[in-house]
């Protein structure tokens, strides 16, 4: 792992200091350590055009609340981040924890057949990105801004709608705990 | 709610598309919606000169694995947004779901006595900043980049230090839903 550098490719105040005093982590402990963050685990919806997707994710959680601002972090090279950026519009999609099924084959670009993603019944949210049937709970967003950040893009989506669906209010949702996936960490090379 | 506008106050590409749809939904709603996000609970720490703070924070995730990231969102009128913005670093101490007393007490700025803070002993980080002790797991972080967004700011902190602490890789992270404690949703007037 290189020191820190900022954004801009400057170094930090505390860079100097820094590299007179520990040793960076090893990749395991950074893994280890980071897999222990409670993340979600939901399904992102993204539509440009004809082109509609749903994709597992986990990087999600408000960020402000005037406005509503909810941010996730995307994959750089995922069919997902094309059509959120062409689309200027996203769902998550919260899901019960006692079905985690979906979320292996959703983190490869989904089949759309009909109003279905990979099977799963899907409908037209208010601005036009899918939202799952089956979702316990989903919140659409417009992109209020995006900012690339290494290897992801943070959207950050402006509440629109949201709602619970069916009992989906007395439901629990899913968390990457309740897999065996694991996801973050240092990437791999 | 008034109808989004992106950050740079233009129109977005669907609000003739929303305005002709769905009301919005009531601020109850976004409410019980976006309190269903899983999030951690945890205490940032913070450090400019002799400002030393703690606080109870829940929105973070990683946003990007190369650099590794971790983005937190921070009240923009909160002690701990100014000594981040000065100091240039901050913790985040993940705390034993066991234990969530601390959590209501450093909802406000902590006491400093000796190298405690609100009582719970801490040691200085390698950029400055306090690490608790009994965390059972930090991760320490250099601002890598900031950006306010509506009442908050998401500082994005570049990983250069982190580990487990005592016998921290066997205890269950806190979270939000440990506690009666909610954050999030609609700002309160």
């Amino acid at each position: 792992m290189a020191w820190p550098s900022g954004a801009d490719g400057t170094k930090m105040w505390c860079c100097e200091r820094l590299e007179s005093a520990v040793a960076p982590p090893s990749d395991e402990t950074i893994n280890k350590v980071l897999w222990r963050i409670p993340n979600v685990l939901c399904l992102v919806g993204s539509r440009a055009g004809e082109e509609w997707n749903g994709m597992t994710t986990s990087w999600v959680t408000q960020v402000s609340m005037e406005p509503v601002l909810v941010a996730i972090a995307i994959d750089r090279s995922a069919l997902t981040h094309r059509l959120i950026s062409q689309g200027g519009a996203f769902s998550i999609n919260l899901w019960d924890r006692a079905d985690t099924r979906p979320f292996v084959k959703f983190s490869k670009p989904a089949t759309k057949e009909g109003m279905t993603l990979n099977g799963r019944p899907i409908r037209e949210g208010s601005t036009g990105v899918p939202i799952f049937e089956e979702a316990i709970a989903f919140i659409e967003c417009t992109v209020w801004d995006q900012r690339d950040v290494g290897t992801h893009t943070v959207f950050y989506g402006e509440l629109v709608d949201c709602g619970f669906q069916g009992e989906g209010e007395q439901a629990e949702v899913a968390r990457m705990e309740d897999t065996r996936m694991k996801y973050g960490g240092v990437k791999r090379h």
